[in-house]
C-alpha cells in the first residue's frame, strides 16, 4: 500500500485530520478559555481539504466564520504508542493550514456540551499549502506562522509558543487513535482569530518559506 | 479509483465516520439529554475500525466503557447536497456496528464544553461487520438491532423508532460534509446502553440475518 501512495498529495488520500485545540496560551485566554494540561484533540474528516484555487465555502448555518492558521504536521510512518524520542522519525514533513471555524457554532456546541462536527469539520474547513520537507524546516519549534486578510495582519507567532511540542502530540495522540501514513496533525493556532466575510482574501504563510490564498464565498 | 477499491471490505479504505447521537428518544431520554430538534454529529477516525477476532480495547482513561450498538450505513456513490429524494441511491448497504463510548469521557467533555474525541474515536470504537447487501436488507427503517453481554439481552430496539430516517441523515450531513464512496454513517443506539468489563462478551446482531461477537479487553 504505502508504495503506491505519494505522500506530496496526502490530502487526495489520507484518512485523518486530527486538530489541537488551545495550544498557544494567548489563543486560548483571548476566547476565555483555560489553558489546558492535556491536549485537546478534535477531528475534521478529509472532505474539509481545500487547495489554493477554490474558496472556502462559509456554511449556510454561520455567520461568525473564524480563520485560524496553524502549522501541519503530516505523518510518514504509521505507528501507535509512540515514545517522543523517536516521534520526529514518524514526521514526513509540514504543512500550512488553517483551521477555519464556525465561531458562532461552537460556541453553541460548548454551551450545549454537543460534539463540534459542525464548528470544525464542514467541506473547506482545511485549506492545506503543498507539503514542506523536513530538511525545509530544520525547528518547527521556531518559525513563524502568519495570517493576512485583505492584506492586514490578523495573526502572527512563534511556534516556539505552542504549550505542547510536535513529538509530545505525536506521542500523546498515538496513545488513543493509531497514526497512518498521510494523517495530518493541525498543531493550533496563534491569537489573533477573527471573522472572515464573503469575498475577503486570506493570505497565511511561514515566514517566507510559503505562503498560500484564499477567497471566502457563501455555500451556495 | 472507484473501480479499484473493494466496498466489501470499506473499512480497509474508508475516509469517514461519521455517527449520530441521539436518534432514539428513549435512548436520549435515558442519558437525560433533550430529544433533539437536529441530527447530532460527530466523527470517528477510521484506525477505530476493529472487526470479528480481534479484541476492543478499554482505554486506559477510562473507567465506564459503554455498549452502543447501532445500524451503519455504507456509501457506494459519493455525493454532495444530496436531496432525500434521490439518497438511497447513494447506499451502497448496510453494517452492523458498535459504538463504544467512553461515557466517563462524554460526561467531562459535555460538562467542559470540549470535543467528544476521546469519549468516541479511540482505536477499536468502532466494532464493525462483514457490508449486508440493499437485498438482504429490503426495509432498513424495519429491523430489529439487539446486544448481549455475557449471554444476558441488553440492547433490543427497532430502526422504526429512528427520529432521523436514512434519507434525512443523508440529505442532513451531504448539506455540511461530503460524502464519499467507502463512507459509513452510523445512525444511533436504541436504549440499553451499559457498561462492560474487562472479559465481558458482546454478541450483537440484526434480526437473525447477522450477528459478531466481540471481546473487551484492556489497552496495555
Ligand atoms: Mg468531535
Ligand atoms: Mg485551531
Ligand atoms: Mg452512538
Amino acid at each position: 500500500m504505502a508504495s503506491s501512495k505519494n505522500l506530496s498529495r496526502f490530502w487526495e488520500w489520507g484518512r485523518k485530520i486530527i486538530c489541537v485545540g488551545r495550544n498557544y496560551a494567548e489563543h486560548a485566554k483571548e476566547l476565555k478559555n483555560a489553558v489546558p494540561t492535556e491536549p485537546v484533540l478534535f477531528l475534521k474528516s478529509p472532505s474539509a481539504y481545500v487547495r489554493e484555487g477554490a474558496p472556502i465555502l462559509m456554511p449556510y448555518y454561520t455567520n461568525n466564520l473564524h480563520h485560524e492558521v496553524e502549522l501541519g504536521v503530516v505523518i510518514g510512518k504509521g505507528g501507535k504508542d509512540i515514545a517522543q524520542a523517536s516521534a520526529m522519525d514518524h514526521v514526513e514533513g509540514y504543512a500550512l493550514c488553517l483551521d477555519m471555524t464556525a465561531r458562532d457554532m461552537q460556541d453553541q456546541c460548548k454551551q450545549k456540551g454537543l460534539p463540534w462536527t459542525l464548528a470544525k469539520a464542514f467541506d473547506t474547513s482545511c485549506p492545506v499549502s503543498d507539503l514542506i520537507s523536513k530538511d525545509t524546516i530544520k525547528d518547527p519549534h521556531n518559525i513563524r506562522i502568519w495570517l493576512k486578510v485583505n492584506d492586514i495582519l490578523r495573526q502572527e507567532g512563534s511556534t516556539s509558543s505552542m504549550i505542547f511540542s510536535i513529538p509530545y502530540l505525536i506521542s500523546y495522540i498515538s496513545r488513543v487513535i493509531t497514526l497512518e501514513e498521510g494523517d495530518l496533525i493541525l498543531t493550533g493556532t496563534p491569537k489573533g482569530v477573527a471573522a472572515v466575510q464573503e469575498d475577503d482574501e486570506m493570505v497565511a504563510g511561514i515566514d517566507d518559506i510559503i505562503s498560500m490564498k484564499f477567497q471566502i464565498k457563501k455555500q451556495s
